[in-house]
């Protein structure tokens, strides 16, 4: 797959995504998020990695959207970028590896959406999130929606309503990223992460990754009831019986996808 | 608009309602929830503030219900004072513009449910919160709905099945209020809040609170769908155009409705 | 009622439940559900206790399900088994009892479920939270139902795909614990808790536990509206009427339940 506006490589079970368009603060072009969804799918499809982690090149981890591509479209063109971007959210929630955002410098609007619909995130310490399109008059309703659902309906309000940046430190203590570090031990913090999980079995990774989302959204005990039946299911995979196994005979386990 | 109960003045785009029953520790009457939610109804439809701060005159913000009046009801009365109080809140989440709740000295019951049903809220350091509706036999149900959608279960819970105090640091930690300040400086930190939200566009403000409280009861995806519409529709306002341009050419973007 | 894997005690209106099975570090057998959903509906049925306490003994709280017997099952039995734990959970939720886990050592995968579960938790500093199914492809799912629903989504996702611990400290600032105390002072810390609740009505307990969880999933004004039908009659009850009168005449209440 030829990229152009991604960079992409794997190494040890790793997938590691850079947005590269560094001289445009990796503004989210509907061009971009297409080839990133196309990447996120294949990704999905092909399983060779266990995880993946998202992160920018050069300044800032990303503006968000291309507002001279939304002053120049007319309103179907400026829906449709709208919907692009839908997609790449949804191909973060539905392949079956966790997305781990990598933020530096500034991740605002949809760069910020990106790192609130990513399953973890790991911030630099001087790394600074912004909803701040009610500044321009186009209120961030989009990133609203995952934002809200990781920080309290207070500390996202304030965020949509003064456009103001939150600083890193709040961030982790309102549930926005896992970790802060200082901005020299970013890449290493967050492969480290990602090296945690991708010792597992992906399909054990995929099947709590998908339900983990389809739970959340339910009533409670429709929620419990939906799970008890995933994780009876989750008991007679191959890698399940291999770790139970593993377990009880005090060894490690060996995975079938390994 | 004759007002009773309440005091109402508006300054610089932003409205200032103030409790006004400092002898009554600003019980919630029937009488002053409807002189309420009429004002508030009058201030959503006549737009000329962008923003309203809610505080209380006298030692404490609000003590909730009128016990008294609770007790002299019959139970189609108690029906009715409730239901009067689900109006207010009503109110609150229909008008355009955000509420800021300004607290200070104590707010419990439905007073501590203005703090959780308001968009943003500013407590002095001293400022305390409580929902002790369970030591009268009287569980702070209608409380209890907007503070579990603040801070989490647990938290909620303690506060409900205790009826004690959770400290304004507290608050601010678990997601109660925005931002805590010495007493002394909390009607200057209000006034700045709400300063920085009066500079916006109420009609990207308005399309914005809707939205968010509208997507933040729907399932994931339906709420990003619902999003992705509202924006941009969003995005064709006049104000909107006007702000995109203004920041495309690196100007100060001037509203439709300054 | 003869029990074989917990202890049981009733003090002060307080029940203490003790997990009883310290040589299998508390796993949550069939037969130790079974009979903690037995007890479970006795205590809420006599109504002898107005709150409980749910503890291990020995060195932890609980290490959940028993893996050998999950190894040595069919997927029916499995299936029954995770069903088994359900009911449990369904029994915390519906007796009219709050239930406050008391955590030492550590609880993990079906351990820390119960605590997610709970109403109120207080932990031992040096206690330690967990997740690790993932460790033996086993995606501790149901887990994550309750403590998705007690700690946002990154940090819920981050126990359940790197199956580490959270600390007591962490356990409290993002909502799977109450307070967390020195362990010398964990029995007394959780005892005081449940003692202030037990002063109170278990009529309004109930009415309140009940009506709390009822309303959280659902959308704010139908959970509004809800919770104003269900205050509305819980002030025409006994305990409230008589709660109302004794602070209007500014004296203690006397509950028809005590």
């Amino acid at each position: 797959m030829s990229l152009q506006y991604l960079l992409y490589e794997e190494e040890e079970k790793i997938g590691f995504i850079s947005l590269n368009r560094p001289e445009k603060r990796n503004a989210l072009s509907r061009a971009l998020l297409e080839e990133l969804t196309a990447l996120l799918l294949k990704i999905g499809q092909e399983k060779k990695v266990k995880v993946v982690v998202l992160k920018g090149i050069g300044k800032i981890f990303s503006a968000g959207h291309d507002l001279k591509e939304i002053a120049d479209g007319s309103p179907q063109d400026v829906l449709e970028i709208f919907q692009t971007c839908f997609l790449t959210m949804r191909a973060i929630r539905e392949i079956p590896q966790p997305i781990i955002a990598q933020v530096h410098g500034i991740a605002t609007a949809a760069g910020c959406q990106l790192v609130a619909a990513a399953d973890l995130a790991v911030a630099a310490e001087d790394a600074q999130f912004a909803t701040p399109g009610v500044k321009i008059g186009l209120f961030c309703t989009t990133p609203a929606v995952f934002l809200s659902r990781n920080i309290g309906r207070k500390k996202a309000m304030e965020m949509l309503l003064t456009g103001e940046f939150m600083s890193a430190q709040d961030a982790l203590i309102y549930g926005l990223v896992n970790k802060v570090v200082p901005s020299s031990e970013l890449e290493a913090a967050t492969k480290e992460l990602a090296s945690k999980i991708a010792r597992y079995s992906l399909s054990a990774i995929g099947v709590g990754k998908k339900a983990f989302y389809q739970q959340i959204n339910m009533e409670d005990f429709q929620a419990l009831n939906y799970a008890t039946e995933v994780v009876s299911l989750n008991t007679t995979t191959a890698d399940a019986q291999e770790g139970i196994m593993a377990f009880l005979e005090k060894r490690e386990p060996r995975w079938s996808d390994n």
